[in-house]
């Protein structure tokens, strides 16, 4: 019973910059005199004295994919005259593609590729990209191909570039599942697509290597991951999503690793899913999620 | 340092009814000519296609209070014509009046004053009444008047007939912060205006009394608590929030009660904090919590 | 990295029954007598005064094997004579045996094969038994066996009489994994070993079929998961875990149905984990969990 | 209705040192012939293999005080001669004093003091200091001594010096809640008893001032509270308790500060409580809490 997440003559808006008087009848007025009905509204503006203003809307057209193109001319003629905004405009019977770098832990790997195959998810998965190949047989049980590209030596700008020839133009978003290498700055900026992160710890606690052992040692009496894009600033990214477990005086670094592990996947799961669903807006260092 | 928890200026409308296309459009034009500014949107619709509508604004408009009488009209106009929605239109800088019914227990009623002191709760409390006087001197040194009205016997009537002289017309919602007596329809028509209940369960477990007492003998290994408006179904009325607690064998039905006390206050104050803040709108047994 | 969850040369004691005075003490000194080291020790008693004593003792003892005849000689001597308990002494080095029941719905199934394959359950499985065949395939490419026996009709007999069969000798508990037949008594009787349910309401809440049809019906803020051994009384048995998910007015009861998920494979992998590790004690329609 | 906190011929007996065979045998065999009885027994060891052990026993004995220097000699005896083990015994009828040290906030403070009067906690408060007054009406209806003494320039010593004096031999712990002045080293080391502090973040993430502030420019989505002994490194005591609440983008600073101390008074709650009861065994910069 798969899940309706590609519904039919639906889009996403989602509208983002200064916030200035009269932007929520604008679209409301625009969406309606293009024939679309709002399903779904939200809203937020940091301040509405000249603060910044975020909106997603859920619209319904019938005959959606003839009448985009004017609805985009209209949005490229409405916003970008009278005010200061940027948009986008999504048809959500289109999944978004989304490729997965992974190393050897298989947890969040499987957790995605599991709950795509259930309906959770309104994405397609063109590739699973590891550094290792522990994970091959388990990816292509779900009909999913996946690439073996090693990471070898200090230099990797040979495995990047390889990684970058299989994403250009095939995906509109990378998710690292587990990914154990440093990403460059230059792959940073040359795949042009968001990219998702999975840390596990609850960020900015415990930033960088080995997490759970630095948890061990602090004596903390929750762990916790946390889901956010990459940037050039290592760990440094927009969260979007963050969510902890409790752990006690008799577990041991190993055991807060399989505590986490659950914890790790699970706040994945859902970045990705509001990522996949337009929820999240990047601002700043920031993320509005609707 | 009190909480800016009535803003001058600002009004909160809701709206709600039959879904039809257009409302968000007509709403926003409506306000936009009436020179208010949308602050905070929040919409909801249960089935775009003739299913119900529920819309939350905040607004700024200078001047509020000489615009309310123009904006209410034309509020009446617009959605009194074209649409089948019903609305309020609140000015946010005018705490709502709420008056607290408790019998012994005391930790959800000073919860409740504790916080409306602390400026976290956009209320006045004109009253607290209870058929006990054990918390006559801890309510009155919030400076809140304190009423004794005894519930003696089975005829409850004559009590409840001293507690409608007492809240007519002096009140704008009424809370039983586990206040031990139940009361009649009638007065639960009488009163005529929203009352809230927090049950000492996570309903619609362990219904009617003795709550904790049940979840002992079942063995649970959660304990939770239930906010509600009271209707004439006992602990049937539409639920605004609930939260539950960890609980193990070791717990007797004591410990249990006093856990639970926790977690009573938590979601009662939750409840009261969003109904003051006109963020839940009724639809048949259900809430919209915006 | 395999989870060393089945440590040489290590025992698990559990014991219960009445509460008299020095039962550690002897406990603690028959097993100093025995050459056995405590490595850990939980107990628990619900009324020093005549109530009923629990307690749970992870014991180290080289060369065990060797020494377990003596040890439970001794046992049966010192607990048998002066005191009215139950006891149990396991080889932790050995799984134990779990078969899984299972029908369409696969996310119980597979977290429970993949956190085997991972080594966080310290159990072998030696079959899956499902009344459809929609899982074979993922199953078996976790090499464990998996046999389909259909549930045609309402006599159930014949299908129960086939998997009393497969089961009789070769398991030591059967796991429910969201098995959508109601088993007779007389399977509960025969079957002779603990069965472990997950029931997808946070109960006694929502109890029998539909919860979360009825949970969206109600309103509720939260949902949950309830995990219980299987008695004659459906839906009753004593809980070994519980925990819940919170959910708003705008998910539909196939969207409760989804987050529910995540919390039911959580909660029945806990409880999985907790009686293959001897951590639960029945008593009555009550679990001690250490 | 009073809590039972204070229980009769009850006593807590906390064990902790180098881990060798026989300890639970040695004190159990000591405690039944002393006539006490093992009402609730806790163990933990960090490693079998020549780790560190900890116990925590509540014993019941009839006719304590009076039989109590006697079960201190043997254990003088017992645990000293063959073992190297430190241990505590408190009669549990003698309630533990505890000073609090408070500034401005009273959310900590009230939440203690009420608590306290509502028999939650087995403590008796001699004191309350404060280097501000605005609380000192509030100490006082609770029947509790208030005393101000300001913090005035850099030089704290003179107030420290006062605040010695008042706790010298009056009390068996310090609460910190939410005190604002850092204490020097020479203030922990001459109050010679513990002292508990709770911080407003979840430790280790924004350690020092303005966590909240932080945790908003950094973007969070959950924000945390830890209690923790104090040492002489700022905010790096051992961890006794944390927890965490949830927040979104719409939150500001000042929304987080209001959320996150419900969350404080919560989680000092707990680490007070624990304290009392000698669940919480320090080691090293850890704790172990039964």
């Amino acid at each position: 019973m798969p899940v309706p997440h590609l519904p039919i003559d639906h889009a996403c808006l989602t509208v983002w910059g200064k916030d200035t008087p009269g932007i929520v009848a604008a679209v409301s007025a625009l969406l309606t005199r293009n024939g679309a009905n709002i399903v779904q509204f939200d809203q937020y503006s940091d301040n509405p004295e000249g603060g910044a203003y975020f909106q997603r809307v859920v619209l319904h057209r019938p005959e959606l994919s003839a009448a985009l193109p004017d609805i985009e001319a209209d949005l490229e003629g409405t916003l970008g005259a009278g005010f200061e905004l940027e948009w986008t405009l999504r048809d959500m019977s289109v999944p978004q593609r989304m490729a997965i770098l992974a190393s050897t832990s298989d947890h969040c790997l499987l957790d995605l590729l599991w709950r795509h195959r259930r309906g959770e998810l309104p994405v397609s998965i063109p590739m699973v990209i590891s550094n290792h190949t522990n994970t091959a047989e388990d990816v292509r049980s779900f009909g999913i191909p996946f690439f073996h590209i090693p990471s070898q030596g200090p230099d990797k700008s040979a495995a990047e570039t390889e990684i970058l020839k299989l994403l250009a133009g095939n995906v509109d978003f990378v998710v690292l599942a587990r990914y154990m290498q440093i990403l460059s700055d230059e792959f940073i900026t040359d795949v042009a697509v968001p990219v998702i992160n999975i840390h596990h710890s609850f960020l900015p606690a415990f930033i960088g290597a080995g997490p759970y052992k630095k948890a061990k040692e602090r004596g903390v009496k929750l762990i916790g991951a946390t889901s956010h894009y990459v940037t050039k600033d290592l760990d440094e990214g927009p969260i979007i999503e963050q969510d902890v477990a409790r752990v006690d005086h008799s577990m041991t670094a190993a055991d807060l690793q399989r505590r986490g592990a659950d914890v790790e996947r699970a706040v994945l799961s859902r970045a990705v899913l509001w990522h996949a669903e337009d929820r999240v807006i990047r601002h700043g260092n920031h993320t509005i999620v609707f």
